[in-house]
């Protein structure tokens, strides 16, 4: 194989890059002044020796605990459990929360023999007895079904404990249109619709 | 900046690639093997080091000359003429040509600054008169503005030698649909519309 259809090949690995969109990619960094193509390189052998996960949240960090766990003005009472490292950028982003998180690595899939034990669910409750103290437990796997079963068990094992267990709010997207929305979207918003006088 | 915001940010500066996407393929390389990271970055520095310009055609190849012009089998009579070393790839794809190329390495876009200089015209230009003879050159630029400019650009410049100068058809794509074709491709689909006993 040439180099260039090793790279063609490599590329088109990726989730979501096909083979055209690897051969338009590869195009480009040959086009590119070398120095470019070698801090991509660079940038992926570095973050792929670096990043490990965060000894406490599971987080994807080159820290250890991560800058999250590390914070003290993150208010360790308020735990957010997501699936995946992604997920708390995604939160992040949105710049409104202030506790911490825990990442799964995963949701329940038992047709894909994923199983709460492939989970971080054990390390959950283990930092949940631990010594600083638990209020509230946010559960934001995704609004799909894998992400729903896995809220349940959540749920369903945390109910011996005295923390507060939520679950992030389903309902149309900031920005959606009612008309295009799907039914199960609509049929969410509608049962989680709340008193007008109670929005903040 | 962390290695994994230095990946995100590297990932993001390739085209078609925004910060979502980079994001994810980022996630997605972090929770390979080492090795799989390993091989796209080595992938990614063995292209840009060993790939270059083929003297004669110009693609990119990683042999000089490419196996193309390499290769007695191919019809050296009859060239064809393509914006990128991408279009190479696309047209062999097809599998229907067995001649050689030319690639120019761009198109004319006086907007953009790009005349004749910087595309490799001087260079067909050279191989027509070289020793090996050429019976017909066709003009492979894409169905573009652009791309036609410089197809009359290159008609022009190839009036006053003895070659056989042919376009590739325009028309409607094979697979796709009248009702959502565009005005200019249907205009120029009756245009170019030939006898049926003609076709092949």
């Amino acid at each position: 194989m040439s180099a260039i259809e090793e790279l063609v090949a490599e590329l088109a690995k990726l989730p979501g890059i096909g083979r055209k969109t690897a051969q338009r990619l590869t195009f480009h960094l040959l086009k590119q002044p070398p120095e470019a193509a070698d801090r991509l390189a660079r940038a992926i052998s570095d973050a792929r020796a670096r990043v490990r996960a965060c000894g406490v949240c599971g987080a994807l960090t080159d820290a250890d605990p991560c800058a999250i766990c590390a914070d003290p003005r993150r208010d360790a009472t308020v735990v957010c459990v997501v699936e995946e490292s992604a997920d708390v950028g995604a939160i992040e982003r949105a710049g409104r929360f202030r506790g911490r998180y825990h990442v799964l690595g995963g949701r329940l899939s038992p047709l894909d023999g994923v199983g709460p034990e492939a989970l971080r669910v054990d390390a959950l409750l283990a930092r949940l007895s631990g010594t600083s103290p638990v209020r509230e437990v946010i559960i934001a796997t995704n609004p799909s079904m894998e992400g729903e079963v896995t809220a349940t068990l959540l749920q369903q094992l945390l109910r011996s404990t005295s923390v507060r267990v939520t679950r992030i709010a389903r309902g149309l997207p900031m920005g959606g249109d009612l008309e295009y929305a799907d039914g199960v979207t609509i049929a969410q918003a509608l049962l989680a619709r709340r008193d007008m006088s109670e929005a903040d």
